[in-house]
């Protein structure tokens, strides 16, 4: 299939602006063919347009035709075959295993979320019956449920070209909540991204939907971005990447005449804590699982560990020498971008140019677009003083923390930023003992892991993949697992409405079968 | 029970600052005794820091611990017996049968927030067992549920001085969820806000819990307010009043180091759609159901009809006049305060000053700080090309709008701002022929009601009372009904952790007996 490097608005190609952009294979730093054309203002509003257009039909499809739909993208994603893994190969520098078990991810959530709209429950219907002749008044007939928002705006990540870009999470979760999806086009990968937007749109196709249910716009700019986000019929956005480009979406969509929610996952330096138990019984076991978390895929994953904590003395200065002897042998590897690897060699000089900061460690040998993992140490007063040190360094870096007793271990938790996961390594001695800092990490975190690293996000029912700013933009909602569908719909209650024209899951006989909470007990 | 005027922190009283005003009858226009202390940035530090504290104890007490106390709450403002009738009564010109059943009401939501919290399933409690065995990774245990956010802000609603202030909802729902309350006391009825806080204090004493659990802080100008949602320690913001206010806390809370979600229910016009069948078979009945839920409470209502749409001819005519006749006989009302009853009035002369507005009807005989029912008339055009005739008049007046035809009633509606409510008024075939219309409100509003009126906002499971913006700054949340809850707690996730440090909500056994879903099913 060859590439056109157009923008594709409700099915049909188009490139009418005149600046365009390439992609470059990281590896070799070469311009990928073709070049790739950065959708116009007008593009942004017609494919808005014929989104808000579709909706009107989508949003009436009986759930087994959308999970159908769901699987049916899924499929289409496989018939792709190879030439998507090589493209997103040649686009990103990852290896070739990593995209095909991403691409498995990918097609694992639409499944997942066919099942989610299938099954039904999630949409909470909830019936209260009137009472009319309650005294004083009488209790009108109330039902309440989710319903989809509108067009949603979707940015994709770098780091996931399939399972978090054009037909990743948010785009599934988005299209389960029965939304017509806008997906801007990720310039690190925009061959891939064609790729899967045709595999969508054929999807759509053989579902019968209108084809303005999806498109897709190219922009190496902020612009297409910004005009999306801006336009008055899109009603939610969904984000993954930098804090920077998080708040930049936030503050324009604060700022439309009707406000809309932005979901933005931004950035999170999941700290790691140490207990002096655990060191103790498995510095070794917990020194391997570091190095592996810290360096897995060159450390671009939005879990990566990037601050460890432990208590001060001989145990952690060895639990040090043997991350640090780990991190040494780890290869380097080509980054995402050349920008984003200058940006991680650039990071790692500001951290050894903090005075009280050391590196403990280094691989060596990163050829240009390469970045070698590398371990840095400081102790407590040096991290608390210093906010650099509480920024996320996106690559296979982490900061070995010293401080000088459990109880600053907890003192120093409390100044944390809100992060996506908070990790401890403890016996259950430890653990009773440092009962404090699990509750300080709860209050930090929207994940708590046990004796484990935060690397690797299951995609289930349980999974809260967002935390506290600046993790997200709102902490209660997931960009990660079958919750993520409630970001984009909101309840609506209906009141002594016939029963004709309630919709089907709010109806007397409950003929889909699914959960619900009438006049307060759950029965289906 | 003497007023001390004081703010009360921690269930002491103080008054450090020396700003102070008073409350003003608005019936009579004279000050009401005694002063009230405007809260300074200290004591607003030292309550949310009070409320940090306390938080640590609170959240870890036992369900059935918040529900007793929850129902302790409503047992102790009942107890406050006719005085709180009274002082709420002079503050505010609600007459003393509302506020009796308003009392009910405010008791029966502590008690039905404790039911839900003793029921326990709120908490959205999701298990997904390990598999330690699974190819090609393993899965981790994980399991999810939600937490509390920590210390909340409330503003309370000057139309509710029971249900929507120091111990309303918010508060309420706030508790429920396992956080403390920094109640800021509204400067209308600073004496009703005194009273009931010493309740909720006399409950705290009584459950054996922090005093620091919920403070209470005067301030008759935005200070207090910003300075408490600008506390790095305030989670999230409860509030009830209008767009200008609930933006000015968005923008704070936007703003801060920590952005924090503000739930803010501003405003709504609540559109009325009166179909030409349901004119046809039972005009007056309609007549008078608008008559009555336009002036009810002198129009103070958040749900208060301030549009109704019908088709133009001599049966929407002939129903204006209806309205009219009833409207000019209902008796002016004394307004909350006498700056609401003046904005009031000034809107009525702007809404006069229009061209292409009529003034159709008018009570007449109001004394100064009193509202009289006014209704208006104009076209659709002059509707969609006036933006001041989006905006929401607070108070008893209505606009009627006579659109050309069926299908101008549908493009009306979708020009229409968020809405906390839209209702139509039709006979099946009505319903039938105009389902593009209510396909339309569906976007527009969090209520549809059928064949009714807005005002009277039941408070239950199945209830919605948010909608998009500006009728509420976040359309996914409810600030009535058990599911307001929602609004302030986070989900957390466990990961690999051994079932003693689980909360008791999520380890194996179900002790609490609580509905979850256990790997996909729902269970309890």
């Amino acid at each position: 299939m060859e590439l056109h490097g157009k923008n594709i608005i409700a099915g049909e190609t188009s490139g009418a602006g005149t600046r365009t952009f390439s992609a470059v294979n990281p590896a070799t730093g070469a311009e990928l063919a073709p070049a790739f054309h950065e959708a116009t203002d007008a593009e942004v509003n017609r494919a808005v347009e014929f989104a808000a257009a579709a909706w009107g039909d989508y949003r009436h499809r009986a759930p087994e035709q959308i999970a159908a739909f769901l699987e049916t993208c899924g499929a289409e994603i496989m018939a792709l075959g190879d030439e998507l893994i090589q493209r997103a190969h040649a686009e990103t520098a990852l290896p070739e295993t990593r995209l095909l078990a991403e691409r498995v991810r990918t097609v694992n959530q639409f499944n997942l979320f066919a099942q989610l709209v299938r099954e039904g429950s999630w949409v909470d219907a909830r019936i209260e019956h009137g009472m009319p002749g309650r005294k004083p008044g009488p209790k009108p007939d109330l039902r309440r449920m989710l319903q989809p928002l509108g067009p949603i705006a979707v940015f994709g990540a770098s780091n996931f070209p399939f399972a978090y870009s054009v037909a990743g999470g948010d785009t599934a979760s988005a299209l389960a909540a029965g939304n017509p999806v806008l997906a801007k086009a990720h310039p690190a990968h925009p061959g891939a991204c064609e790729l899967a937007m045709r595999a969508l749109h054929a999807a759509v196709r053989k579902c019968g939907l209108p084809a303005g249910l999806i498109s897709m716009l190219h922009g190496n700019s902020n612009a297409v971005g910004l005009a999306l986000v801006r336009h008055p019929l899109v009603k939610a956005v969904g984000f993954t990447g930098s804090v920077q480009g998080g708040l930049a979406l936030c503050d324009a969509a604060a700022k439309r005449a009707e406000p809309i929610p932005v979901y933005a996952e931004m950035g999170s330096t999941n700290p790691i804590f140490v207990l002096p138990g655990a060191l103790a019984a498995r510095s070794t076991e917990i020194a391997q699982g570091l190095a592996q978390s810290v360096t897995l895929g060159v450390g671009q994953f939005c879990t990566n560990p990037g601050l460890v904590f432990g208590v001060a003395g001989p145990q952690f200065q060895q639990f040090c020498a043997q991350v640090g002897d780990l991190v040494k042998r780890v290869a380097p590897g080509t980054m995402l971008t050349a920008a984003m690897c200058a940006r991680y060699r650039q990071g790692c000089e500001e951290f050894r140019g903090i005075p009280g900061v050391q590196l403990a460690a280094a691989a060596s040998g990163a050829e240009p677009g390469q970045a070698a993992a590398a371990l840095f140490s400081t102790d407590a007063d040096t991290f608390l003083q210093t906010p650099a040190l509480h920024e996320e360094l996106f690559g296979p870096s982490t900061l070995l923390i010293a401080c000088p007793t459990p109880a600053a271990l907890c003192a120093t938790a409390g100044r944390l930023r809100g992060q996506l996961t908070a990790t401890v390594h403890g016996t259950p001695e430890d653990l009773r003992e440092n009962a404090g800092l699990l509750d300080v990490l709860l209050q930090k975190a929207g994940r708590l892991i046990c004796n484990g690293f935060p690397t690797g996000v299951e995609v289930c029912a349980a999974m809260q993949h967002g935390g506290p700013y600046p993790a997200t933009s709102h902490a209660h909602f997931t960009s990660v697992g079958t919750a993520a569908v409630l970001r984009f719909a909101r309840p609506v209650c209906y009141q002594d409405f016939p029963q004709e024209l309630l919709p089907p899951a709010l109806r007397d006989r409950n003929e889909r079968g699914i959960w619900r909470l009438v006049d307060g007990q759950l029965t289906k």
